[in-house]
């Protein structure tokens, strides 16, 4: 029996941030189907943590307006690999462009498939501790806004739904379940 | 100045389970720009937990292969919400029609953005405890296997990245928290 993945594909849309392509699938059974599937190059994303030697260090957290849910959500930073870009550099490129602050180093978290129904989609989360620079030489503007959140205050707004972008609760519950006593 | 919003929307596909749009967007500094938008009716996710008395209850999880990982994920139940449905009803069904579990309550733990930046997908997460019924009726096949997995352990693997769904880390990593000493 022929091993499971794609017959054939047919591609539908090529876009600047997704393509759509249709897929002719063979299944593990042998049964075969049609599967839509969104492609994606692959994102990072980093937990900032401000000050990591204290008992409650500040998360650098963005509040960015968001079309796809018309409202203004809590994320870390993150963003698409560039062509041969490492996830680490990604991290720390993505880390600078959106906060102001640099890195020498993350610590990776895990990877996620984001929603793996329809899309090949994965996020590097990683932890960046150690941070230098600041937010000085950002300008402020109408749809991104940076707010320093104590992880505790952070954890807390996982647990009521305030934060509800997936690769950013993941990444703050991991780094809260990293720093607790055993 | 208008608000942020559609300007205009144009469909490229409509899919049996993604549709794309490629819309004209107002954002709120007044600029405007083109965005992908992969539309989806949401969805429902549970947490299966058995003999929720127990300090290390088991966790109902689901081994399935996933074409757009070509590999297979550990999930736990989810499905789309049918017309009209609600997200505590979807849970309830698809906890039974994946699990031969019953449930006579789900709890909400949270609703996420699996990935906002290019598809308004929601995904209602609830735990269900008190489960009656089982697997005995579901006929085993090769892609999709149900396993018992001790709580303990099923955390573990979301730290491992063995567990590498979204939806499922968070069910996941919400249920631990609200089951521990505060």
């Amino acid at each position: 029996m022929a091993a499971a993945g794609t017959i054939s594909s047919r591609r539908v849309y090529t876009g600047k941030v997704i393509s759509l392509d249709v897929d002719q699938v063979r299944f593990p059974d042998g049964t075969t189907g049609e599967l839509e599937m969104i492609r994606h190059s692959g994102a990072s994303a980093v937990v900032p943590v401000l000050d990591a030697g204290i008992p409650d260090p500040d998360i650098i957290l963005i509040r960015q307006y968001r079309y796809a849910a018309n409202a203004y959500l809590y994320e870390i930073p993150a963003g698409r690999l560039d062509p041969g870009e490492s996830p680490e550099e990604c991290a720390k490129r993505e880390l600078h462009e959106e906060t102001g602050y640099s890195v020498g180093q993350v610590r990776r978290l895990t990877t996620i498939y984001t929603t793996p129904g329809f899309t090949d989609e994965m996020i590097h989360i990683f932890v960046a501790e150690g941070l230098t620079g600041g937010v000085a030489n950002r300008e402020p503007d109408e749809f991104m806004e940076l707010r320093a959140v104590p992880l505790s205050r952070a954890k807390a707004m996982v647990h009521s739904g305030e934060i509800s972008d997936a690769k950013t609760a993941i990444g703050l519950l991991l780094v809260e379940a990293s720093r607790r006593p055993k």
